[in-house]
C-alpha cells in the first residue's frame, strides 16, 4: 500500500516534468533559471543521469546514457564540457523514465527493503535503510527540486 | 521499513531547509527567486501553510497558522495582502515542522494507510490510495520543490 503510493507519486512527478517540457521551447530550456544560476538544459541533463543510476544501484543492467555523467553530475553547468541538445535530452528523458518506471512497476515487493548494488552486505547489515525504496525517495525529492527550478522557466 | 525511510527522508529534507534558511538573510529571502517571479517570504510561508494542512488532514487538531491561508494559499504573491515579516515566519516553519514531525513519528504504523479527514468513507471504499501516507510524500515533494527555488536566492 505504502509502495503503490510512492509509485502513484513517482508517476506524478514524471507527468508533471512532462507537462512543463511540452510547454517550454528549446530556447527557453537552455536559458539561466535566475540570473547567474545552472540552465534549464543542465537541470535536466542532471535529472536523466541522476536517476539512471538507479538502473546500476538496482542490478538492472548499465545506464542508457553514461556520456551524460561527466557534463551533468562530475562538473557544474558552463564548464565547456559537451552536452547533447535539448531535442536529444528530451528524448532521452522520454527513454529512461520509462525504462525505470517500468523497473519501478515490476520490481517484486520484498526486493524494496533490500540493499542498493553500491553498499555491501557487511554495511547493510549495519545501516539496513541503506536499501532499494531509500534511494527511490531520495531521487524523487532530487527530481521535484530540481523540477521547481526548471519551472522557473516558463 | 518503508515507512521509516519515508520519514528519514523527511528529516533530511527540513535539514535541507533549515540549513538553506541558515545561510539566506532577511532581506535575501524577501527577494524574488528569479524576476518576476515568486519571493522567498512567499514560498516559505507557502510551504508552512500548506504542510500544516496536514494537522487538520490527519485529524491532530487545528492548524497553528490559520492566518497564513490567505495570503500563502489563496492568493498568489504580490496580492497586497498581510505578510508576517521573515522572522515570524522562519519561527512558524520551526515551530510547525517541529509539531508535524513529532506527530508523523508518534503515528501507530496501522494508521498510515488509513483515509485523511479530507476523504469519506465511501469515497475511501473506491479511492484507498487516498490515505495518510500519499499526504505526507505529496507535501514532501511539494516542499522539495520550493525549496529548490528558495534556494536561489543564495
Amino acid at each position: 500500500m505504502i509502495l503503490d503510493s510512492i509509485l502513484r507519486n513517482l508517476k506524478a512527478q514524471n507527468d508533471q516534468l512532462n507537462r512543463l517540457l511540452s510547454q517550454i521551447s528549446d530556447e527557453q530550456l537552455a536559458q539561466e533559471v535566475a540570473p547567474g544560476k545552472n540552465t534549464g538544459v543542465y537541470l535536466l541533463g542532471h535529472i536523466i543521469a541522476a536517476n539512471e543510476g538507479m538502473l546500476t544501484l538496482f542490478g538492472a543492467g548499465d545506464k542508457m546514457y553514461p556520456e551524460l555523467e561527466m557534463a551533468f553530475l562530475r562538473t557544474p553547468d558552463k564548464s565547456g564540457q559537451e552536452m547533447p541538445t535539448p531535442a536529444a535530452l528530451r528524448d532521452m528523458w522520454a527513454k529512461s523514465s520509462a525504462a525505470l518506471q517500468e523497473l519501478f512497476t515490476n520490481l517484486p515487493a520484498e526486493e524494496w527493503s533490500n540493499r542498493h548494488t553500491a553498499v555491501s552486505e557487511a554495511d547493510f547489515a549495519n545501516e539496513p535503510h541503506r536499501n532499494k525504496i531509500n534511494v527511490l525517495l531520495s531521487r524523487l525529492l532530487h527530481q521535484a527540486y530540481h523540477v521547481g527550478q526548471i519551472a522557473l522557466l516558463k
